[in-house]
């Protein structure tokens, strides 16, 4: 019984040698030279070709290498019964945390303001900007967005966070479900997005949610490039309404040279670098659900197919 | 018995408002128009000519309105017997750690090479950089560099201090004195600054101090332009062994328009905004100061004449 792996982004020496020490008896095949399909039994993927997941009749679970699952649910035609696994890693969640709050205190901190001044030559000292003023609000209070969340709050922002169901998280104001939404963006003035991609989240930033934010918010969105309706949020940039957009995913990856994104004087974008997977510390939970598996267990972190997350 | 208030970059009336608030009999006169000399008891200053004071033959304190009191010790020719005041504000504090926390994020996440990138729409996704693995050095421990040092060692950076005499800070390894210059600087990969100016700290920047410090390593500069060698600094980002600097404060402010800070590809520069003197926060304790002299008592945060901070 063998593992799968198949990525475009993560290294499959790197992989193969950490799941080696953790499972030291592992068959590990590297796509497209996985031998006999019927061998398959675990699948640790990013990027998987559409359809392709049909041709291993053994196969049990299907773990992702990172902690969204929309690469995999992209396939409209995923066996049945397979389980489907995301990483749920605390240095992750670091790595992302360190990103949000980077973003959010350059916005605040007037940077994107400071760095045309530099640009033009201009020595001007703004109006001071005072943390216990400025609201950040995060959609998305999982994993990563909680943590996001507690980590600007501790920092002295007033913060809240949206999610589907309730939830109470010390020192956030917590919002949910449709109802909530506008009451969330009312009060933000820094939207961070860290919800996962599903058919319910996909375009949700757009002009109608711009327009619930107070004239000059900004967004950062280090999910999903599809989360944005990117002509919506140029026209709401060039029209004034948002001050401005922290961008570390897109629709295509790599951003295509003639998007207008590149050169938007109020876009900055990072290549989808804000938090990455380690097989490091991603390593061992990958390493206990094959050894779960193998064994005929279920294994941990599964996602909920209906939720599509 | 009359209030003296000078400066050259606070403003007067939101001063006057604040002290008649908790003074209310106060007797505040705004330079240059300040009456009859021997009124004066107490000085505020921000910025005042040199050799001005000796024309008040009462006074008894002299007031910075901010943390550093180099500008009242530019003046050599100072009265003997008058108490010297800073200002010890935590608001001030709090914001001078947000600025060097977004300086040193910043840096960390390489949005410097990423800011490049995007100008030169190229796509390419870098090292992703370990919070474990960079380590911090805060030049100077005292009220804006403990805090600082705090909150980057809490964040997960290995941070490390120097200042004139011994220290012990929790979860902060502290150097001090001559001896511990070098070792400090030799660990450290981004090296911020937050040392009052003073004849010892005075060009501590310079080539020499510059070689210490491992190729590529960081500078955030937030508390005197002069502590800088400005050639040196960037005769070594030149050569490759200084990665970037971020500076906030200038020999001459506002920065000429012909120093090469302006276009030099690996500066960043904000406009003497790191920290600013809040009259709502520091409103109390100018006010408790006032009270003190007028009462014939000794003022509180005196800096000492002999060491010059
Ligand atoms: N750019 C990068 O480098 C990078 C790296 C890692 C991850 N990511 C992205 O970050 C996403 C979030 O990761 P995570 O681990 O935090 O996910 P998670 O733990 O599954 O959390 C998802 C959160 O979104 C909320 N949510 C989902 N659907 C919603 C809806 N329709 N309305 C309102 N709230 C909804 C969930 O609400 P409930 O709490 O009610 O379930 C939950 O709070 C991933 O899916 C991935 O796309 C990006
Ligand atoms: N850019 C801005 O907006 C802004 C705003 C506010 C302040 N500032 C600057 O920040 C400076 C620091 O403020 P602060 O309130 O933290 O001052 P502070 O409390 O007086 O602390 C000064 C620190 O520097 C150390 N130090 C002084 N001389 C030294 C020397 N020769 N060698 C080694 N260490 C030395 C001191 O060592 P000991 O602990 O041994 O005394 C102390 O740790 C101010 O003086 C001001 O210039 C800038």
């Amino acid at each position: 019984m063998a593992v799968l792996f198949k990525s475009n982004s993560d290294s499959a020496a790197r992989w193969a040698q950490e799941i080696r020490k953790l499972v030291p008896d592992v068959d590990f095949r590297i796509w497209p030279d996985y031998g006999d399909p019927a061998d398959i039994k675990f699948a640790l993927v990013w990027g998987m070709p559409i359809g392709e997941f049909h041709k291993f009749p053994n196969l049990r679970c299907i773990a992702s290498l990172g902690a969204g699952v929309d690469h995999i649910f992209r396939d409209p035609d995923l066996p049945e019964g397979v389980a489907i696994t995301r990483l749920v890693d605390p240095w992750m969640a670091e790595a992302m945390s360190e990103y949000v709050l980077l973003q959010v205190l350059r916005f605040h901190r007037q940077g994107d303001t400071y760095a045309r001044f530099q640009a033009e030559k201009h020595w001007e000292t703004l109006p001071f900007p005072d943390t216990a003023q400025r609201r950040v609000g995060i959609l998305g209070l999982g994993v990563l967005g909680e943590d996001a969340a507690v980590k600007l709050a501790r920092h002295g922002f007033p913060t809240a966070g949206w999610s589907r169901r309730a939830k109470q998280i010390d020192g956030v104001e917590c919002f949910h479900g449709a109802e909530g939404l506008k009451p969330f963006l009312n009060r933000t003035d820094i939207l961070c997005c860290l919800l996962p991609l599903t058919p319910e989240t996909e375009d949700i930033i757009d002009a109608k949610l711009l327009t619930e934010l107070p004239k000059g918010a900004y967004i950062v969105n280090s999910a999903r490039g599809r989360h944005v309706v990117d002509e919506d949020l140029i026209a709401a940039m060039d029209a004034g309404h948002i001050a401005g957009a922290a961008l570390d995913v897109f629709r295509q990856e790599p951003l295509p040279a003639e998007h207008p994104y590149w050169t938007h004087p109020k876009v900055l974008l990072t290549p989808h670098a804000a938090a990455l997977t380690n097989p490091r510390t991603a390593g061992q939970q990958v390493a206990e659900n094959i050894r779960r598996v193998l064994a005929g267990e279920a294994p941990l972190h599964q996602v909920d197919r209906a939720a599509g997350y």
